[in-house]
């Protein structure tokens, strides 16, 4: 069981029941969810002792957020608490060629208005295996990109392994914006996970695999990562490739280098996807449960990942409210879906 | 058929399901708002052909907003389609002595932050009977104060009847702020709506009767609404007098001054009270109605309003859905509850 | 266990739900209900043999009808089976002083169009104790009608008891219409169960107690109940008294003649009323089996009667389903609703 | 912005929730629908001022069905008011092999017993660009054919084009009485849409192409459209071809045929289907947009209409609420089904 | 219309709803089930007298499962009533990769503690046509081991045919245990169905198809089949062979072996399921149906079966709602889904 | 904020939903409670370390009962995880004359089989400032009331103070063997709960108010408290008085006796009742909070707990989900259920 600290907003998910259409629903499901809430959310569901950093309203909608982190066993102890606002996404799921469809609704929040004193990054830190937190977290805000800097300092002092998803989110900022955040921040960054894209647009790299069609080309990747590794002296890239059928059927696996072996897991068909939000942050959470447990075996962390990962597109919610040993079984290559009795 | 303007905010209420908790809930239910939007819901149920002026996102909950209000007969086409955010209010019903909660979520929608260049408020009010609006409105924001005022000037411009809802929300703005805005607007006002506490906290007048402790004196009321007829030149002055038992049990009934009379409605006791929300609201609608169809009877204006809006008590969500034939009926005395085949 | 035949019709119901009005409603809640049916259902909760013969259409709606009743143990077997459609009702439950709403949309039905052919009277009421009807029946249409006096002629050549709830439906038919077909069955009729209303609108008797305003004048009643009794030589009059003062709160009693003793049942105060759909078809399968129980006390049978509608009254649909022990120890006195461990 | 009116019925449609059957539901989802009313909501959504024209009661749930219109932006001045019922129709939503199956409850309608005075053609025509209605109208009751060629003329009288979806129904009529009405009505017809099937049953004419066992061959279906075109001087013949795989699995694409070019569109390939009602009323509704939007290319016009009804099988209700921005976004290729935020 | 008898247990089934995991789920759709009722609400909705024999608690959770029994025309006149609880069993419904679970909470149930006084078998078999039961039963408890041979022993005593659905359970027993029951119960078995899984667990058989994998080697079986004919003196053999492709995506056949004729059904493809439990049961009843109405062609009876059971995968809940007719038409090739008007 | 230590059963609750009775019910709601789980719920809801002690089994429904502990931030490290069951108890809700029923189905749950070495009762009281337990937990199992003695036995050498809820349940055990458990155990005991009936059964005290009838008669609780304490040695004795109008409308209060002062509260009017379950257990909880916030005070700490258990009536769920500001401004006399905004 470590010790695992991941920062950034949590939200307040709205979505219209089944596949309906936002304008034909008479009430949304309520879920709360964000990048790093949702990797906290798995590796406590690993057995970690997963905390999760954020800041929220005294009102009881900030203390929904609160609550639902708890009743999936996150350390909820540093969240401080104030501001106005938790952020809201509202969330229509697609069915077949209709795609999902998100509308934000998070300017304002109680973590994008946060100050240092809210934060004591290196109590936080201390004792702390892994540090996680993603690209959306210094999009929020000047404000949080502080913070995201203060936080990655803090785990650097206290010698805590720090990984971040890079999670480009156009909506929140420039390509031009970002680069100028994040790449400073790379220095404190042992454990990048990114696509091309992603890449691209935060830290100034080229894609050369054809990923808009929805091919994937391993081999293209081999380039981008080690490109990557060298330039912002990484310990290990990782990136999850997504083939997009339909918003109903996906392809899905995962590529891994750390620098001595390029490793690309195996592959899951996923049909129907129930759910597909927070499939990348659980591949996240997949991958440091993976790393913590296997340091030696980047190939076994990665294939637990990606199965983490394909199973949480069958689960409501932001959240992966699936347990190590299912994600084992599944990893281990039982996929018929046969009845568990 | 008159046509009625009423200007001001809808938002997306999200209310937890029966008597639950806002933290119990794993869903909420969702309607469409708004004191102003409310009234002109009530209007168009009366038959009249209601506009409702406002300013809501391009995206789908601000098409949601106005979906809602086109459902029920209400003309949207003045409604300026642009800005972020619709205003969001959660509410969680109470029962016996346990009272509903609001949290509102409000800052920044579009309507507070139109321009003048939105309306064209000559164009709307051409041609109208009444245009309504509350102390809500230009609560809301600075620019939503000067287009409130606008919205007054066009509408004397245009030989409108307007009514106010003087409505102080302690949670926009404080007295002083609130009686710097709504004192110069008193010109523009031919009927004003609004209980003492009002009165004192939007106009300056200090209350005589003892309301905080639910009792109601309405000779105390005669020389409330003498004095703000005198001092503000209004036609007519009106109010509400709510008897708090419970959140399930209410005592209800209205007054009304129209310089010649003071009359007082009957009472109504609402037991239980399905939805309290919009009560104030569907008051007003129901008044704008009856003074316009019985403009030589201000009491049997008073029972049309003070009927409607008991009505309202016993109807989920902000609008009165109900119709101009259901109030005339309780009004009338059929009060009984009777199933009706 | 006696065997209990009824005839007429079982509709669709379609309520919206909650207090939800009809056009606030994005479902219905479905079951199923009519007065006879409803007999049959509260007949069979007590351990009887209630048989209901009506005629519902094979496809999966009049299916629907069935396994409703078969859910509840009533006999089906006498159903026949064809017809285009099963009749409807919509219901929009009220609160307060918001009355409770019905839609019909019952032309047409299968039992409405229905041939002397589809029933074979004879076998259906050998061996029965007892039969009943209700004036909704004849109403339907003249076919229905025919088939009732078919019914009653069958009931007396086999020596069955019969009883009729007048139930007078101005939707169904007029006054005059009512009398014309209502008087001739009269001479069939043992039990004979209506208020003053519906005495004077199916049988042409002058009301002299005050029910309009909700006042209840047993005193009444005692005359009204033995000019029916001599008239139409019943064995029985008996009938419920409702006091509505709102449409959740209700006051509830009944009164008995049999020629001998005027008895008047002990008054319930029920509040908040769940569903009084259904609450006269309650009281009638409570007297026929008290009656039977009690044949020589029918203040006792009255008691179990009163205490089973007033129990209806809490329960959400048509049918009413508690058990005798229930109305018993509800009858028995025990009215605080303590909770039952 | 064209004015396009329809005419025809809207019925109450009440469906089993998920894939649950009928006799196991103990709700019915609730919406309103049917086919010139599918169309015009259609229309609305692309930005048109569709006017739909029926008769609907009075009653809450006829003001329900006009609820549901005004919601999405239909213009309802034209709906006559009185009548007894709304029709109804009863859906199951099948699954893999189990097909959906409906239930019609729709005789007797107020739109089946409108007179010629509910309605004022010439004004209804008035300035309108187009007129559609399909064969359900005519085939409703003897006086609705007649209202419908009451309809036509005045659309030619008024310039109007007018489109026509044959759509057989064999519960309705057979195709001896249809013929006798259609084929008269053809002479006002502009643009025919229906398969071989219908052309058959409505007007006279062989199928040359194996549609039963689901292949569809295009080249069959040149020779068809040709001659009907010849036959009934249409300006324009078209078609969607449907591949049932399964209940959730269909394939689906479209032909048109304007005397000169006959264009076949792209398939698709839907899977999961979520609602496939009212897939052929959406394609109506996409090519009178597609035609009025690109009069020179029946190709294009075709792909928005194939796109738009293929989108509507992934949304629930008859209605295919979806925009002109989508419906362009999936014909210009995008059916990947990724996420849009 | 034949008798036909099954004993077994029933249960509460209490599933998480739509894919919802079970620690997410705020309430548990109710449905009851349990092998041999299932397989006796298929007899009855085939039109056969089908009786279950059981024993059930008096409280409400007892009735509510005799009522869903009723509800669909089962005969429970002989189900005892008495002893503590009714066995619960939990679901969790699964997609794609992610299996169902199912969690039993079954010990102590009234059935497993039922006596040989509960029964009179000579009176329930008197008349029968056929007895089912299935390797569950005896399983439950040493007690219901005992009233299954009771039960076996009054069939044979009454000329009845009897078939048993092996059925291994090793929650419920070891393979020991069952071996030393069910063998000696053998004798009494006309009809065994089982797949060599099963054979092998209860009765000592060694598989040699591969069904771990998910291949289906039908020509193994021949040799299976035959074997366990001869060994126990059936007169017939069929099992069900599944692929699982995923949870939401099987193959589905059957084989038959009488003696004379190996036959193997056609091949259904299920995607997706919407329910799998009670699939095995439903191949069961479809079974026994077709055997007792084509008692010549053991082929046309193993097509019914199999046709039905496909059925059931795309159906809520354990019982299989399905029409002889509805079965009839799939086993007779029409599954194109195409909807049903 | 003190540690609070309770050890009891936490078990699933499956409701009927609103007022439906168990076999109208196709679905159950689904929460968790149980008395000392409750009670440790509320002082969490005031910001104590509540630390709730029990046996659950490892499976997922396990799972969901430490999952609803933690989300309201129940301190769950020392629950052991194994066994089979969780135990079950089924509530339908009344309304009116209509009692709320509960069916147990706890037999056999993991608690019930726990043993002492599930338990390091030293290390569990350790710091600890309360220890609650309830008359249920010994009447669970011999195995419990002997964990029961070994929890009040480290309590005492840890110096906690002791509470105890005599709260009988006769269908767990006689008066007899009640009393051979529970006197033995009173010697641990400061705080004890009851009212004269639970005196009787648990302890062997003869009641002298008149209770049954729904009477409540301070005085004679007066003499009844003062026998308590001195047989026992109490530091004090308290109980809640709830008058039954219905099982909608309840009177509510309490009182208290520490040996120099006999209190009792104001009384409270609930009606109507949202959900009385668990209000017993707010009682303790809010009696333990108010003891340890004003321990000079015991009036003003019983005013805490029977405004605390007042507006537990109006909360769904055994969980009493409101705030000690909440609580305090009840008690503090603002029962008139305004609107909070």
């Amino acid at each position: 069981m470590a010790r695992i600290v991941t920062f950034g907003e949590i939200m307040l998910r709205l979505s219209s029941p089944g596949q309906k259409r936002f304008v034909q629903s008479e009430f949304f499901d309520v879920v709360y969810g964000g990048g790093e809430a949702n990797v906290a959310v798995s590796c406590a569901n690993y057995g970690h002792n997963a905390v999760f950093v954020s800041k929220l309203p005294t009102h009881e909608i900030g203390q929904g957020a609160v609550n639902a982190l708890r009743r999936f066993g996150v350390n909820t102890e540093f969240i401080a608490r104030g501001g106005d606002r938790v952020g809201i996404y509202f969330l229509e799921t697609g069915a077949s060629m209709r795609p999902s469809k998100v509308i934000y609704d998070r300017a304002g929040s109680a973590i994008a208005e946060a100050e240092p004193e809210d934060f004591d990054f290196d109590t936080i830190m201390k004792g702390a295996d892994w540090f996680h937190w993603s690209g959306i977290t210094p999009a929020i805000s000047d404000k949080a990109a502080k913070l995201t800097r203060l936080a990655c300092e803090a785990a650097k002092r206290n010698g805590v392994t720090v990984s971040c998803d890079l999670n480009f989110r156009k909506k929140l900022w420039t390509s031009e914006k970002a680069q100028s955040i994040m790449k400073p921040l790379m220095q404190y960054v042992d454990v990048c996970i990114g696509n091309e894209e992603d890449a691209q647009l935060c830290l100034g790299f080229k894609p050369q695999a054809d990923v808009e069609s929805g091919k994937t080309d391993a081999s293209g990747y081999y380039e981008i990562f080690k490109g990557m590794r060298e330039a912002f002296d990484f310990k290990i890239v990782a990136s999850t490739l997504r083939e997009s059928m339909s918003a109903s059927h996906n392809g899905w696996k995962a590529l891994i280098y750390d620098g001595k072996e390029f490793y690309e897991s195996k592959r899951y068909d996923i049909f129907p996807i129930i759910d597909r939000v927070g499939g990348g942050d659980s591949f996240s959470g997949g991958l440091i449960h993976g790393l913590l447990s296997y340091p030696e075996n980047q190939g076994k962390a990665l294939e637990f990942a990606v199965a983490a990962s394909a199973l949480k597109h069958t689960i409501p919610g932001d959240f992966n409210i699936a347990s190590k040993e299912e994600v084992e079984n599944l990893a281990g290559g039982n996929a018929s879906g046969r009845v568990q009795r």
